[in-house]
């Protein structure tokens, strides 16, 4: 730290153009620093952030000159000017003594060039700058290799379109601003060393997907494959395409048994595609989705967590569970056009966990009761679709008792819905207690049975609230009702389990109504087998990384086109 | 059910002005079906939703006539004209009977009445229809009774109004449209016997209510209070009058040792208000905040819930557990002005999770991170008040490393914080593993130690990521942070509750900003003691279950004024 009282000077110099490694200009900031009288130097792009942090570090003068994000600028702060200068002079020594720096085999300068020294190669790593990257993906992608793309800065426009390009012919786009990914044993980018186990991550960014590794490892188990997406991945515009490849690539993987998905809430309408795309997996599928709002602690064989540390915890309560799927006690799936789910509640807070629960699974879901996208019901007194209805809403109940002292309107409603050729699956509320209708499952028995007793009928579920003190007797309700017919749970989540094993495989919208089929391709699983063999292009720590891991690694000695300037690059271009 | 060949008779009768108690309505309904040649039958206060419903069921003609929710409707659907004519000439001998049926004892027809039968009653059960509502909860405040107010369809500035008066005066309003409660062991309105025990309950709505309480039964332990506060307590407009009074109530109550709040989400502010009330009581509290982004699994003593289920799973672990918060080491809390959390942050997903979770209880919160209800950090570069920084974030990474590879960044902003003479906990995260750099804790030791050395600093808290296999040594990286002088945790969660810990006591701002300090008289305890004595205005069946569970109640036989017709109420009034 200086002492107030000793006035120190800043001197800086400007490279118009030059391109450099940022480890390389990290290594020459920290050797500027190290040099005799110099007290803080800062070697870095000419952003405006860049500038700014510099300014706070009392390394610029203020007003900041003019420079761009093409020119390098390197500044030092020195307790004389003449240590501050003496610094500046040894810019270049610096600079060459690291571009001795390597172990002098030759490297090649292209992709095309990688592809005849390590043709095996199934990888590419890119960390080249954001404005560059696009371009080198297209290039590894038209070589038919699957990208990491460690990059930030790149367009979602660009996003989109390599992935679109990757999903059409099998392969990956890890990124970009993928920082982290394990394939195969082999850690891509920023990575835990961890064990490998059966447990399987795809996360939309880096250090979300470390940490859930990090303690998976810690409590005894490991990682099949962590497949990082890129933080946009899940955004709308793009709609989880690197997701929803790995979903269907870990699901195939017989060596990953639960699979864990990391990501900040994604938009309601890709969480809900990626949900359902997960509901059909036969394995379990923990969903961090970090602030999203929980459709319940479990649905079917999704789990849902609240941090990233309980990820790996029920990752491996999944694991060590053998409990099975609730059963739907050997009743066939109604059969089409039966497709619908009707929920009848008497209590609004059960109405509403069974509309959220179902909201992700079910679309569309609508409802007498409002919440985020849902649709709204006009008639409350007329279901369309997916409903839930809460026959305990105000307009239902003005002027009338409440369904739970008079099941009369229950009753109605659950004939008027078993009347429906499209509905496969009714669930009701049935809520026992003080106040409650005495023997309310003897208003609802004939009416069941009826249903029951007719061909093909809707399936009915019944979710029993109450204790075996309550006046009208727990066990006796329940088992008139199923005696009825119905399918009879303790509880709401129980019930819900038992709907969702019910209703007819779902067709998810996206998979009907696009216009015309997406030439898609499933990628390879033998890409993700280790040991990786990958080219890299950029920054040269992902390189020793690799080798550190005993990985097949060449690197290209990459150099932006024109030495970095763009518009002698758009010159040569337009030339050739 | 009627053959489509055999053509029914409806006929109605409609008697203008008429008031029935629902009960009364639901009785005559039945009576009515059950008489020969009847097929179906509705008595129903001619509201738009119950003729609807009534034509839904073929009891009505169409178009509907002309009739006021003041009128009732009666009609009968039979096989002949003369059964249904026959059926309504019932109406009067059917209603008659039923006003018989009472035990004959003298009832009093007004709270001024019932006061001197039964003085010694705390609480006024009201469930008379909404419009009458209001009117008589004010009466029984004016009287200094504690409210149940089963009724729905009672205004926002009713209930607003209501609520305020209540807490003025120490006394409880629970609801409008409060279907339930268990106050000292007695349930009022719809309850589900149960044992008495350690767990505490507040919740907005009914079966909410009713399903955590059966549950916490089935798993073989009690409820000491229940209190039921309405559906629309945590919305903004009243603020959580209720929630936060039996939050204050069951923090003194010595028999509550686990206190469980449900409800549906509420606004952002009020679900902040509650989560600070909650998190400076002693007594874990579990949040059953259904559909609400879930800030992580623990949070100092709140805990949360997914579904209704866990909020009774999670209050028996709270029971079961034995453990106690983690300590702070000892290390005093800094003193004012000292106030605010400084988070600075490699790993982007680890920033986000510490802004959800810190979101409720830090307010207001400013992030370079988007996320509803956080400030915007107009420039990243400088911190103010509560912050959380991703450090890497593109705005501040473009021509740089990443953080997680060069540390510098981060040890410049840490130095700037603890130079911040309102700053009292810096979070950091440490991020080890390949590409990270070579030894992270070596860069930030002595800028930690020297601020450590300073009197009165900041503390740091540092969550470290990371397994013992990686290359920077888990354990290593740790105890040189320690030495220095950091607090360590081993992943983020331990670390965000170390510094909660740490900061001083919040003042919450509804606390210090209100322009006049609102006169609140606290509970009194002995209201909740049972048994309950109580009078009833409203349901009968309200009534009879105090009876069914021997606690004293007194029936009001409550008529409105003027028999229902409000214009002849009204022209009363200006009578009188």
């Amino acid at each position: 730290m200086t002492a107030p009282d000793t006035p120190s000077v800043v001197r800086h110099r400007v490279r118009s153009g030059a391109y450099h490694d940022s480890i390389v200009l990290m290594r020459l900031q920290s050797s500027l620093a190290d040099l005799d009288g110099v007290e803080d130097a800062g070697a870095v792009m000419a952003t405006d952030t860049n500038l700014a942090l510099l300014r706070a570090n009392r390394l610029l003068p203020d007003p900041i000159p003019k420079a761009g994000p093409e020119d390098l600028w390197i500044a030092v702060r020195a307790e004389t000017a003449e240590q501050a200068e003496a610094a500046l002079e040894e810019i270049d020594a610096l600079l060459a003594h690291r571009n001795s720096d390597t172990d002098g085999s030759w490297r090649p300068r292209s992709l095309r060039g990688a592809s005849r020294l390590l043709p095996g190669a199934r990888w590419v790593l890119i960390s080249v700058p954001g404005r560059f990257a696009a371009g080198v993906a297209r290039q590894a992608l038209d070589m038919h290799r699957n990208v990491f793309l460690y990059s930030d800065n790149v367009s979602l426009d660009d996003e989109r379109e390599l992935k679109r390009l990757a999903r059409d012919r099998g392969l990956f786009v890890l990124g970009p601003d993928c920082g982290t990914a394990m394939i195969g044993g082999t850690g891509l980018g920023f990575a835990n060393r961890t064990r490998r186990g059966p447990v399987g991550l795809i996360a939309a960014s880096g250090t979300g997907l470390q940490a859930v590794a990090s303690r998976v490892h810690a409590l005894g188990e490991g990682i099949s494959h962590a497949i990082g997406t890129g933080g946009r991945d899940l955004h709308r515009e793009i709609g989880a395409i690197t997701t929803l490849q790995a979903l269907d690539l870990l699901a195939r993987d017989s060596f990953t048994r639960v699979i864990c998905l990391i990501s900040k809430p994604p938009s309601p309408e890709v969480a809900a595609k990626i949900l359902r795309a997960a509901s059909r997996l036969e394995k379990p599928v923990v969903v961090g989705f970090l602030g999203y709002p929980s459709p319940g602690r479990r649905l079917g064989n999704l789990h849902f967590a609240r941090d990233l540390e309980e990820i790996a915890d029920l990752a491996l309560e999944c694991l060590a569970s053998t409990a099975t799927p609730p059963s739907d006690g050997g009743a066939a799936r109604p059969s089409y056009p039966r497709a619908y789910l009707r929920g009848l509640f008497s209590g609004g807070t059960l109405a509403y966990e069974a509309l959220l629960s179902l909201r992700p699974l079910l679309l569309p879901l609508a409802s007498n009761l409002g919440a985020d996208g849902v649709e709204p019901l006009d008639d409350p007194t007329r279901s369309s679709g997916h409903c839930i209805v809460d026959l305990g809403a105000d307009e239902l109940t003005v002027g009338r008792l409440h369904p739970m002292m008079d099941p009369d309107a229950a009753k109605r409603r659950l004939e008027q819905e078993a009347a429906d050729p499209e509905v496969a699956v009714i669930l009701m509320d049935l809520v026992l207690g003080d106040v409650a209708h005495e023997n309310p499952a003897a208003t609802l028995v004939d009416t069941i049975a009826a249903i029951c007793d007719r061909p093909d009928s809707p399936r009915i579920v019944l979710a029993v609230i109450g204790t075996e003190q309550d006046p009208q007797g727990l066990e006796q309700q329940m088992e008139a009702l199923r005696e009825a017919g119905a399918q009879v749970c303790l509880g709401l989540r129980d019930a819900i389990d038992a709907c969702l094993h019910l209703l007819p495989e779902q067709t998810s919208p996206e998979q009907t109504s696009s216009s015309a089929p997406e030439a898609e391709k499933q990628p390879d699983p033998k890409d993700l087998e280790g040991p990786i063999s990958a080219w890299n292009v950029g920054l040269e720590s992902l390189h020793d990384s690799l080798v550190g891991q005993t990985s097949e690694v060449l690197h290209v000695e990459w150099r932006p086109p024109a030495g970095g300037n763009e518009r002698l690059a758009a010159l040569l271009k337009k030339l050739s």
